[in-house]
């Protein structure tokens, strides 16, 4: 294998060699998408050193197409960055942000000043004592968003100082963001794209793709996804291995795929429709992706990206990233819907791993 | 660049081309570790995306290495799976439950069978209504164990119904494993290696590597990753990023990455000390990592594990690995040490990203 | 003890005799405050069966009165309800909720035809496959609100159903609410009043009255109340024992002493000032309380409540309630401050339960 | 009414005169239990303001009753204090908690000189930089045994210093018991009694006693105890409200009422049966409860505990502890019957609240 050079400075701006680590990659599908995104040949790339994954996915991408796609919903769509001040008193803490609430004008003005892109759609604050978490919630455009709301964010802050003298500054960031970390709040006020993917399976195709029934999959379900996440002292979370399936996405389109920690909290709902037919849902609320911005550049992302149809030039900005947030979620779909399945028969997860695996060492 | 060519079979067994992500990647140090290892210039691959958190952690092991290294302490390690089973009553499962804890020796013959380094040391079991939620532990060797857990629960599933014929099967894993997703499970019953990094810095040394004072980190800890998280509605959770140090680790090393969800939820402790001096720990209490199994086998990873020291063919069963997890626990430790302290400094972060995004674009 | 009968009448309308439970319940104070509330020699009637909690609320009360008062800042209030809806799928789940908050006055119009006192204020939607969890938020006058919340959602449901064809009703209570349930929902979006509580403390008054130094109290809030509940699993909660405190509060004064399972989810805040003096502040996001509606009209209640100041018929709708919020606020500040305190000294905790437990069997 | 007064001392040792806050109190029944406890025509008293709860309850014990009663098993009870210490370093604190892992007939050598009945059963550490979370579990007797095991913690603190002079003190509680607290380890460890409560309900008295049917409850159910939970960011939580069961059974038998914190943290589990069925069952993993110890000895709560069969003199330490566990979650079950039966019939909620409150006013 090739090695490719890439010259890179520390923060002493010494040259570095860097290298790759080569993960492996296969596209999957084909995936038929309707909604918000109307797409019936899609082939999704995914990369991970798991690689049973893929068959398992492709599985989901087969059943669902044969039974007529999966339908994608936006729901929601922010980044976010919180800010940590510190007043005098609560009260002098409470006079100032409902104070700023009014002047979301001027804060915009400032933001604007460097970035074309960032919209300061909402805030939240919690004062907690004399401290003050302020949650700034902003629109970037076809990037994930997080260096655009630092960057909002850190120039809002001298400007907020100058504006509130009696309030101090404690960090830039304070958790309350919050990025790549367990918390209710990234699902109960947005972080990334919010996304509904649904489907309904008659059951004869249950029976032919997934070799289960719809009331099967739904007990498995309650007891597993709902009961089983509850009983673990789950946040938020009631899927079987959503995980897996964005990590392998994020990393195949060069996202930061750490973010797939809030990525984990989605949320599974599925029913036996009146008709016997299996109703499937997965809502990801936290799907923070981009088309811009760093790693998008490398070519194998390009390729991806170009792949999935997400680098339109001529659309609006924002359509591409969110068009790539709807694809994620139908990936993760997939992959929940076929790892479920393989569980409510006794045996057959293990006998598929040791399978495939085999076929991957000949 | 060179293709590299795999042929797998998916479940209809027909060939596919593999193809590969290339994520950029760097080795930082050296590292300074004592404890329960013992190094003076290891240098730590990472592979990421977000290349400004290369020079972040470089900075870290280069002022901890000066400051007399980092101890690493491994406090415990399990992998494993829960199945799901269901009975006509909690009374009888609560009988089942009893007697299956004298079985033990019982049950690691049935393990045995299929697996050399499979040990079962532990169980849990919670019973809501008349389901069954039974957390089967183990050691697994140098593996991370995933696979070999599953297949261990594989082989007792029969066995226990068997055994308890008023038992029936409902899922080869019930979410009180649990794998990848958010709870409260991992960090209080264990899954992983649980390690604790811990690192004394003297005030003039922060001032001369980390540009801030042991007070300023300090009370930027309190405001952010305890009380921060606490508002953010986290759970067992109090850091700044260790996704990110996680995520490039075990990309470079081969892991399944998708464990950084639990990994996340790492916990910071800080205080000066009564000499001044910074005392700064990272607690990872569900660092999951293997250097034998998945992803182990490909070129780059061996040639990191062997740089790490972790391949050591007359090590004892489990060394390795437990090195590995050191390491991993070691690195966090650098990161948030390095983010933390720019944290303190208004403006810094954003200046150090844009000049590092800068310089690796020129 | 005389007996009181009260006539009730059950849903087969029969009639019963109704009996009290006699819970011990004391006056302590006096209590100094400040802020949104002003008072010197204010006594807080507390009914409890630990009655160690008395003196332990006084002394907390006696140390902040020396020391200038309790500041008590509200930061907010409302009370909310969630219903439950069925869409046909998220797509027309989310074109129903963004047209619905565009007729926030139609909805008053609906809410006004039963209650002077109820106001929408907001509301907040989560759309997980084709369910809606919409949380009406609310002002509540007086009151506590939990009815008036109810009885609004009961009267906009069918306007909502009628109005949105496409809708169907799955639950007038969709646990979105919550009431008196374990979440991350109420801290983070607001339900009941949010109070701030702050106190400064000279480390003369500390060793005085606390036996303490403000080293010493801050050094522990930080292990125990930050650090021991995020080891725990805690969610949003960094307190000792809040619960305590609004236990004996709410039963006193007439509430529904249910709402502690939130109330309890409480986060205190302690520094040491430049001065070296102890900050220490208490931060109560769900204390919910109310001065009129059910259990108000009992003599001992109203007694209470006038003794508190919170039955001025000229007040503005809501302050009286508020008052009594920034009280409750107080008096958990007490118990904590009290309590922590005792921990920093070895032995000190059982020593005093067993010396006043012994006084008050004589 | 006559008032009762008790002088009290408080840490002045001042005499002071007690009131009473006299809570409404009915009996409703009768409940029909099976399985841990065998019972026909058991009435059940229950303390509140909130006074529609007492039909609502008494309408899911009369069905119950009808359709065969409730079947109760108690899975496990222990009452915990956790200690913290610190150590110098995370190896020193490791090689501490091994070591008095093995000293467990020491340990209890030293409880035993104060109590007859704590029992130490077991214990568990957190490890957390230097810091350590020893949480230690007894069996307490009658008693709900939180002053039993404060005080065991007591006497072993000195025993634990003088053994392990590296160890230094913290504090008696280190808030990972954890008492009156959110949090998921009382769930996953254990702390009170672990009750699973368990009904059948044929379709007809579904329909006769509860005007549903056993879908419409399952759906209920899924919807609103599960996801609801989980959306609004509950933690081990799955319940309607049985958080006001426990606070009116509590209050009635003389219990600490602030534990309701943590049984409010119950979880339902509802299925169809294969015959058409309505299996219902509750299952509260942390009920703390004690028929001995503070409140106990007032009049009104002897007189309730002797109606509830609890003060069998002949018993076994603890069996009276244990019948009271079981009634506790049996009304539990009861009123999440009674209210998510209501739930499923539009308006049903409110009108019968507004109903029963006009009548009580009568």
């Amino acid at each position: 294998m090739e090695k490719i050079t890439i010259l890179v400075y520390d923060n002493r701006m010494t040259k570095t060699i860097i290298e790759h680590a080569q993960i492996p990659m296969q596209s999957v599908g084909p995936f038929k998408l309707t909604g918000d995104i109307n797409t019936d040949e899609l082939m999704v790339p995914m990369a991970t050193y798991e690689t049973p994954l893929w068959p398992s996915v492709a599985r989901g991408a087969r059943t669902t197409a044969h039974a007529g796609g999966i339908r994608v919903t936006l729901i929601d769509e922010r980044m976010t960055r919180s800010i940590l001040l510190q007043a005098n008193n609560a009260s002098e803490a409470l006079y100032a942000m409902r104070k700023l609430e009014t002047q979301r004008s001027d804060m915009q003005a400032v933001i604007s000043q460097t970035s074309r892109f960032a919209k300061l759609i909402n805030s939240h604050f919690q004062i907690i004592g004399n401290l003050i978490y302020l949650r700034l919630e902003f629109t970037t455009g076809d990037a994930s968003g997080h260096n655009m709301a630092t960057q909002a964010a850190d120039n809002l802050f001298p400007w907020i100082l100058a504006n509130y003298p009696s309030l101090s500054y404690v960090s830039i960031s304070a958790n309350f963001c919050t990025d790549k970390k367990v918390s209710a709040v990234n699902g109960l006020l947005g972080r990334g794209k919010n996304v509904v993917c649904e489907t309904h399976i008659p059951a004869k195709l249950c029976q032919r793709f997934l070799k289960t029934t719809p009331q099967a999959l739904v007990d498995l379900h309650i007891k597993k996804d709902l009961i089983g996440s509850i009983v673990s002292g789950g946040l938020r979370t009631a899927n079987a291995h959503v995980a897996n399936m964005l990590l392998g996405f994020y990393l195949a389109t060069g996202q930061d795929a750490a973010n797939i920690v809030e990525g984990s909290q989605a949320i599974n709902h599925v029913e036996v429709t009146p008709e016997g037919a299996l109703y499937f849902s997965t809502t990801l609320p936290n799907l923070i992706v981009g088309t811009v911005g760093n790693g998008k550049g490398l070519d194998f992302v390009q390729k991806n990206l170009e792949q999935l149809g997400c680098t339109d030039k001529n659309a609006q900005p924002g359509d591409n990233a969110r068009r790539l947030a709807c694809i994620a979620g139908a990936t993760a779909l997939c992959g929940e819907l076929s790892l479920l399945a393989a569980q409510t028969n006794p045996g057959e997860l293990m006998t598929a791993h040791l399978k495939l695996e085999r076929a991957n060492r000949d």
